[in-house]
């Protein structure tokens, strides 16, 4: 059931298509993050209406709540969304290492204590499968261990051969049994750690690589490093991955990233900059973030984003954002999100037409003069971290 | 501009229409509660797409923000919330009453300390009616005070006075300058008040109507009082209101509060209650109000109501609701306030069908019947308080 097809490339860019059992998706892709179930301030309907092809999920929140049992007796996450287009779950790896209480690591195996009641659990390469397999992800994403950036050398190996461990028992895992709870056929991806070094990326792609998965994440990055040593440790993994596989670079970006990761072969994307700085009162524009809630929009009449065609600015000013900001509603951060999400998702529809014109280094080059003339001083820091 | 129509007739309860410079209402009539600009958890999109003919909102809140002098620079409340349909504003004197600090009756207005910041404030008969001129909306409300259930007879004669005195005052300022400040017609109506006896409420009815308002409201009621008392208080008023004009009863009510004021000739209503109660997790079905963020409804793949036609019981089980009001997604509060406005909106198309096949009486025995059924011991002081 699933397949990876390129359709266009232009340097090192790739446009293609996803194909899994709940339909396709177009590549460069960008997945809006529905932690628990739900983008947050979207419904299923906005989802839709603003054209999302894939929606991300996190294991861990879904573990917690609504509960494993519960996923499968709903007939999984689909289901339970209503959503039935793809849908992609990371490994809750990430998230125990940023949410939960008292993680530990052992060697076949993540123990830690909810943050929501403390209550003790255990996330295994072959049990976090069987979680995925009762969400009914058709993307499904091994346990994984992402070491800090200043972590000591040794523990940067340690983490890496227990990714590459569990990487491996993953896999046939899945192999074994590659359908959903729900009757249908998963793919499992493989995901590339390796530290902070080219080398370790490259042996660790090498080694991912060989395990005969059909996509790849590459995981860990765009945390304390500079962007200049992210780019080079995007590019080590690219270089060492086979060309006939979706590469998904987790958890990035800025719409700068994203045009950046692009030019370097990576075809997915997922974050929660668009939805959670919406919340926060800054939206994305082509000419860079705009802290819509300054006191400076309050009468102005214009749409956020003249040129943008999203259903927030075919009819409400800033004014009207900024006012609904100001006071609190509701209201505004569900048009702060619908914008902003169509914003990343129209951006990845002109990444893939500049790809198929063979024009992406140009457009690129384009894009990122207009958007980061707009970004104020040290700009970058604070959009990942708002 | 305005017009009120009366296309069937059937005992006490009519069905009309109310004509303003944004269009037609369809009488019995519900408006949804838009206080500072958006009807909370809804965009301007939902209210079109939910059916909503027309608006309530706050003269408050609108007051301290956006403020007038930027409701007049942004072309009023329309203007603002892309609302091209008709919108209501009361007077803000109920607000004053409930909301802000250190308020003051004098004989020629109201001062009083905003409640966001205490900066001092003064509503009087003249000004109000600036205020809404500036908001735009189509029909007015004069300055009125609500006495409270417990007040003594002479403070609530005395307010009965100003009430009257005021509403002469603003009638005549309305009838000098008819247009808002946006250069269309508004309208005013007249608020009878009157206490909580059946000749205080006749004799302001009958002073309300001598002035020669094209509308009514009906205030200061289903506070303390029983709804036995309620409902002599309001046939108390109907009876001595003309035929020809619209009659709106403040702030009320439940789904059978609605049905049984239609019974008396009411035609008009705003509350809270299906937004507000929506957001704390108890939605309205034809079996009466159920709390949805109840544990009982985690596994229920059934919708809110299986006979509703509403967007979220078209494709999303109690389950997910549950789930969404349990995690705390906004998400889950956009689809709650999607359901029971939807709710109340089709409550009121039902009241005008059975008006119109004159059938009203035996259809609100039917409808009091299935929905009280459904409510708990002593749940009408809950429902309206929750």
């Amino acid at each position: 059931m699933f397949a990876f097809d390129i359709t266009a490339q232009d340097g090192q860019a790739r446009a293609g298509r996803v194909t899994t059992a709940h339909g396709g998706v177009n590549t460069p892709a960008f997945m809006p993050v529905g932690t628990g179930g739900a983008v947050k301030a979207l419904t299923t309907d906005h989802l839709e209406e603003l054209g999302a092809q894939i929606v991300l999920a996190n294991t861990y929140h879904l573990t917690l709540r609504p509960g494993v049992e519960r996923l499968r007796e709903l007939g999984g996450l689909h289901s339970l969304m209503d959503w039935k287009r793809p849908l992609l779950t990371d490994s809750g790896g990430y998230q125990v290492f940023s949410l939960a209480a008292r993680r530990k690591i052992e060697s076949d195996g993540v123990v830690f204590a909810s943050h929501l009641d403390g209550s003790p659990q255990r996330f295994t390469p072959a049990g976090v499968l069987d979680i995925q397999r009762a969400i009914g992800s058709d993307l499904m994403m091994p346990l994984d261990i992402c070491p800090s950036y200043d972590d000591p050398a040794e523990d940067i190996d340690r983490a890496t051969e227990l990714t590459h461990r569990w990487a491996a028992e993953a896999f046939d895992n899945w192999r074994s049994r590659p359908e959903s709870d729900h009757g249908y056929d998963q793919t499992l991806f493989g995901i590339v750690q390796g530290g902070y070094t080219e080398e370790g990326r490259q042996q660790s792609a090498r080694y991912i690589s060989s395990l005969g998965f059909p996509g790849w994440a590459i995981g860990g990055l765009v945390t304390a490093e500079s962007r200049d040593e992210t780019w080079r440790l995007v590019e080590a993994t690219t270089a060492e991955l086979p060309e006939m596989g979706p590469r998904y670079l987790m958890g990035v970006g800025t719409p700068a990233d994203l045009v950046r990761a692009v030019a370097r072969g990576v075809d997915m994307f997922d974050c929660v900059l668009p939805t959670r700085n919406a919340r926060n009162g800054t939206v994305f524009t082509s000419k860079g973030p705009m802290q819509i809630k300054a006191a400076r929009y309050a009468a102005d009449e214009r749409p956020i984003d003249p040129d943008c065609a999203c259903p927030v600015c075919r009819r409400h000013s800033r004014a009207y954002v900024r006012h609904l900001l100001a006071t609190g509603e509701i209201t505004g951060l569900i048009l702060t999100t619908q914008h902003s999400v169509h914003f990343y998702l129209n951006l990845m529809a002109q990444i893939r037409d500049a790809i198929r014109a063979n024009d992406y280094h140009s457009w690129a080059a384009r894009f990122l003069a207009q958007y980061e003339a707009g970004l104020p001083e040290s700009h970058e820091r604070k959009e990942v971290t708002a």
